[in-house]
C-alpha cells in the first residue's frame, strides 16, 4: 500500500532517533531547563537572525495554537483568520474552548489579503457598537496555508503593516514551515518572517520530528510566566528534552531545510506526474500538499492501492483529494504511484 | 429630543410598577421559589398551550443566550446561526466565553433557511474529518430577527424538521417576541413556537419590563440542576420575585400582547410616514424595528432632534439607520417625527 | 408567618419605587450612559471621598464577584480568601467557571488575619516549584463576613499592607456593607475602605434595592474595556438605569445609611431578646445576621411560625440557624418573635 | 553530579528506543488508529483482566488529569481530592482552567480515608443550600500518592464503595503506578484497581517512557466522542504511534513491571543507606520517592554533589527533601550517594 495521506505517517528522521539514543542516559533537568533545549533555542535564534527571540517548545499544532492565542489575547479579544484557517475549521473548537472567538474573513486559496483585513479592522473600529462586539486582537495566518499556498514577501509585508497600524500581533502557524521555506516559489525567508511576525512557530511534527513545535516570540513579547500558562494548558512536557533534542538536531547542519527540500522535490515529481497524465489540480500549490480533482470511480479504484486524504466534494461525481509528500517520501514511491496511475488510466 | 433609538429607552409598563408597589412588603422566598414566579410560569404554560413547559426567569438577553446554549451543548458542540445572529455579532463573545463556537451560516434578511441549514449539517456528518471539527449541537434563530423580519410557519416548520432529523435542539431568541407575534404579517403563534422549538425565550426587557426574559423548555428537556447552572453563570437573582411579578403582570389580561400590538401600530405609522416621504427602506420589516437608508447630510441634521441607531454604512454618502418603536411609543412622537421629516425635506 | 430567613425577602425601599415611577417615561440611553448612573457614581465618589473612583453597576453578588475577579486576574492567578468565603462555599463554582482557583486559607469567625495571609503568600514565593502552582493574584474579604463579623481598622490596614507588599489587589465583597458601616462596633469608614481596598462593592440587593451592586475601583485600576468584559459575562443590563436610579436614591439624603442603621437597631433588639431568654449564640455578630444554636426539637416547633435559615449542624441534637434583620424589619416583627419564643419556652 | 531529583531525568528504556527505530518507516494512520495503539490497548486490557476496558493514550500527567476530569464532570460539578493531591497543588490550576472546582479534603500522608470522604459527601447532600454549592462529581486519588504512600486493598475498596453509594466515579492518577504495583508493601493489583476504579491511568512518563499516559475507562464509561474532547484540549498527537509503540513495548514481556521493580529495589537500598546513617524520614514511603529531613547546613553541602528536590520547610534549620529512584537508577549511583553521605557525615 502506497501512502500519500499525510506528512505525519512515519516516525522521525533517523538522525533524531540517533540523537535520542546517544543522549538517553544523560541526567537532565525537567520542563525545558536542560542544555539541549538551550542549544536548540540558540540555533533557532541564529537561523532566524533574531537574537532577542524567546522560544518555547510545545508538543503539537492545535495545542500550540490554543496556548499562544489564549496567552496573547485579552479575554474580550478574538483572533482573525481565513475562513479556511486550521483554527477555524479543524481543531475541534480548541480556540473557542479557551474562550476566544475565531473571526473568519474571506480566503483566497487559503490566504487572507491585507486589503480585506484592513477593511475588516477599520469597520470594527468605526462601528459605534464596537463595545458590544468581540475585539479583533490578533491576526492568524498559516504558511504554507491549509491549501499548500504561500504568501509572497509583498503580501506578508502588507499584512504585517496592517497589524502594526492597528496594533495587534501577527501570528504565523508554521506547522509546515520547512516546506514553505524550501518551495521553489518561496519568496520569504526565516529572518524576514521573524521580522514581519510577532510570533510564529516552526513545525516539527510534520517536518521530521516525532512531535514538537517551536514557538518563537520575536519582539520581546513572550507573555510573563509563559511556562505556567503552558502548564495550565496541560502542554508542559516533564521530559521536555524530547523536544529540545529534536529541534537541536533539526537545526544542526541544516537538517530541517535539507529534508524539507527533499519533500518539495518529491512533490514536484508527483505534480509533474499527475499533470502529464492529464489530471486536474484544484489549485496550484507550490509546497508538499497537492490537491487533485478525481472522478469518484477512479478515486475508489485508487483507494485500494494508495492512501490519500479526502478534502471536499466538488459535485456528485468529483472529489478533491490531497496527496502529501514529506521528508520521508522516496522517489520509488512516486514512481510506484505513477505506474499505478498508468494502470488505472488504461483500465478506464 | 425625540427618541427612536431602541426599544429599551424607558422604564417599564406602569402596571408592572404598580404591581411591584402592591407586593413590595410581602415576604417571599428567594431565588424564584415564590408564588409570583409560580403564577407567571403557569400563565406562560397556558398561553403556550404547553402544560409540560419548564420555565426559568433570567435577567437579560445576552445572559439568557449564554446560559441556555452552554447548558444544552456538550463541550465539543457549537451553535449554528445566521451570520448576523445576535450571538454571533453583538454579544462581545459571550457564547465563546462559555467555550462554544458560534457557527455562522448564510442569512437572508436576518433569517436562515432550512435548505442551507440541512446542507451545512449534512456536509458535517459526511466529512471524514468530522471528529476534528466542532459538532453542530444546536440551531439558534431569532424571531423577530436582528433585521425585524419574521419566519413564516412554513419556514419554521422546515427548520424544526431539519433539527429533528439531525437530532439537535432548535432554540429561538425571542428578545422581541411580542412584536413578532403581533405583527400584521405574523404567521406563527406562541403555541406553534412551543411545538416547533425545543427551547425559546419570551423577551421582557424590550417588551415592557424593567428587565427579564422567560426561558421556556418545551420538551421536558430542562437540563438537570438548571438552577445551579444559572447560579454558576452569575445569572440567579436573589430577589427573583422581580422577574416573577413582571412576567405575571405581562401575562395577565393579555398585557404582553396588547402593548406589543401598540408598538406594531406605531411602527406601521412610522413606516407609512417614511414611505410617503420617499425614504428608502433597507429591507421590509413587519415589526417594530425599521431600517432606513439615509443620506449622510440628512442624517446629521436629523440627529440633532431625534435619536436613532447607526446600523451600517452603505457607501460613502449613505448609512443604514434603525428607528425602533416600542410599547412606550406615542402617536404624538410619531407625528412629531413626521413633522421633523417635513421640515428637513423642505430644507434640502 | 414571621420572616427572618434573609435580608432579601422584600422588594425595595419605597423611595426607590417612587423614583422608578417618577423617571419611568424618561427616554434614557442604554447600558449605563444615562444621567442617573452618572449622578449615582458622583454621589458614591463623594461619600467615599475618592474623587478618582471608577464605578460600575452590576446586578447581583455572585455575578459581581465573578466579573471583578476574572477581570482583574491573569489567567494563571487565583484568588485567596477565607475557607468560609462566599466565593469558596456558596456560589456554585462561579469563580472556577471563569477559570480561576479559589485558594482557601484559615478563617476566624469568617475573617482572615494578616499574619496567616502573609505566611501563605511568603510560602508561595519561597517555594521552588511555584511556577507549577497557581499564583495568588488577589485577596478577597467580605465585610461584614458570612458570619456577620467585621474587620477592625487595624485588621483591615494590616491586610491591606500585606497585599501592597506582595503587590496584589485587595477586594472587599460588600454585599452587606451598609450593615457593616452602621454596626455599633463599626471601626472602619467608607473613605477608609476606599483607601485600603483596591476594589470593593457596595451591596444593593441586601440593603434596600430590588437588585444591584456598585463596584468601586479606587486606584485608577478599572480594567480596560470593562463594559465589554461585563457584557461578555452576560452581566450588562440594557436598562442599566434600573441600577443607576436605585443607587442614586440610596445615596440621596443618606438613605443607604439610615436604612442600614435601622436594620442594626432591629438586630440589637433581636439579639437582646434571644440573650435574655437564655439562647446560645454561635458567635458574637455585631451586624444584621445573628447565628443561634437551637436544639432540634425547639427548631422544629419554631419553624412552623417563623422562617429562618439552616446554617450548619452542631451535633445530633443541635443546629446553628441564622436570623437576619434588614432595612425592612419592623419592631412589631421583633416583638412577635419574642412572644413566640416566650410561648415556646413555656411549652418545653 | 549524582541525580536523584526526580523520576523523569533520563530518556526512555532502551527497548522503547529500539522499537521506535524498528517501526520508524512504517506508514501508519494518524491520531491513534494504528495497529501499535491497538496492540497496546489489547495488552493493557489483558493485564488489567478487564476485557471491556476503553483506553486512550495522552501525553502527560497534568494534561491527562485535566482532560479526564473535564470530560467526566458536568459543568457544575467539582472533583474531590486530598488537600495535597497533585491536581490541587502542583498543576498550575489546570483543572480550574477547565471550569471545575478542586475540593480538598483532609489528607493522611497523602491519602484520603473513606470515612472522611463519606462525611464530606453526606454533609453536602444534607445541606439545604446544596443547590448554591459545587456538586462533588468525582473522587480523585493518586496511587502512589504525592508522598509515595499506597492505599491498601481494604482502603481502596472502602473508598470505592463510598463512591458507588453516592454514584460518583472514582479516578486514580497512576503517574507512578508501576512503582506502586511493585512495592514490597503493594496490597492491590492492577485487576483490582480496574475493578474498584471507574477510570485510572497508567503512567508512562515517570516509568520508562519518553512521554505518555494510558487512560483506562473500566466500566464502558468512556465519554462519547472522547477523541474530539482530547483534540479540543490540544492533547491529541498526530503521530500517536509514539504513544502506542511505547505502551506496546512496556506491556510486552512484563517490561513495565520489571523496570518498576528495579526502581523499588534501588529505593530500598537508598532507604536502608539513609536509615543506617541515622537520617530522619519525613514519613515511611514504600515506593520510589523517599522524603528525608535534612538539616540545612548538610543540605547545602550535599547539593553540590547530588541533585534532589526541595519539598517543604520543617523549621528554620530543617528542610524536607525528596530523593527519587527510577527505572534508570543504578546500584553504582546508590553506592556513590552513600559514599557521599559518609564523607559528609565525617565532615560535620
Amino acid at each position: 500500500m502506497l501512502s500519500f495521506a499525510c506528512d505525519y505517517a512515519e516516525g522521525a528522521h533517523e538522525k533524531i532517533l540517533q540523537r535520542l539514543i546517544e543522549t538517553n542516559r544523560e541526567h537532565l533537568a525537567g520542563y525545558g531547563s536542560d542544555h539541549y533545549c538551550e542549544s536548540a533555542k540558540e540555533k533557532i535564534r541564529k537561523v532566524c537572525e533574531c537574537p532577542q527571540a524567546e522560544i518555547s517548545f510545545l508538543v503539537g499544532g492545535t495545542q500550540t495554537n490554543a496556548v499562544v492565542i489564549d496567552a496573547m489575547l485579552r479575554p474580550y479579544e478574538g483572533v482573525v483568520c481565513a475562513q479556511t484557517g486550521h483554527i477555524n475549521a479543524h481543531e475541534s473548537g480548541a480556540i473557542e474552548y479557551t474562550g476566544h472567538k475565531v473571526m473568519g474573513i474571506p480566503q483566497h486559496e487559503g490566504k487572507i489579503c491585507a486589503g480585506e483585513l484592513e477593511a475588516f479592522l477599520k469597520c470594527f473600529w468605526e462601528d459605534e457598537n464596537f463595545e458590544h462586539m468581540v475585539f479583533p486582537g490578533m491576526v492568524y495566518i498559516s504558511h504554507p496555508t491549509e491549501y499548500g499556498t504561500l504568501y509572497s514577501k509583498q503580501e506578508l509585508t502588507e499584512i504585517s503593516n496592517v497589524c502594526r497600524k492597528y496594533k495587534i500581533p501577527l501570528y504565523m502557524d508554521g506547522a509546515r514551515l520547512g516546506y514553505g521555506l524550501m518551495s521553489r516559489e518561496a519568496d520569504v525567508t526565516l529572518p524576514e518572517i521573524a521580522e514581519l511576525c510577532d510570533v510564529f512557530y516552526i513545525g516539527g511534527t510534520k517536518v521530521g520530528a516525532l512531535c514538537g513545535e517551536a514557538v518563537v516570540f520575536t519582539k520581546n513579547n513572550m507573555p510573563p510566566h509563559f511556562l505556567t500558562i503552558v502548564k495550565q494548558h496541560g502542554a508542559l512536557l516533564a521530559k521536555r528534552r524530547l523536544l529540545g533534542i529534536q529541534f537541536d538536531t533539526l537545526f544542526t547542519d541544516h537538517l530541517y531545510f535539507t529534508i524539507s527540500a527533499h519533500a518539495i522535490e518529491m512533490a514536484e515529481l508527483l505534480k509533474q506526474g499527475f499533470r502529464e497524465r492529464g489530471y486536474r489540480f484544484f489549485l496550484n500549490s507550490p509546497t508538499n500538499q497537492q490537491f487533485i480533482v478525481l472522478d469518484n470511480r477512479k478515486m475508489e479504484i485508487l483507494k485500494k492501492s494508495v492512501s490519500f486524504s479526502y478534502w471536499e466534494k466538488v459535485d456528485e461525481d468529483h472529489t478533491v483529494v490531497r496527496f502529501a509528500t514529506s521528508w520521508a517520501t522516496t522517489k520509488e514511491e512516486i514512481e510506484a504511484l505513477m505506474q499505478l496511475l498508468d494502470e488505472i488510466g488504461n483500465l478506464s
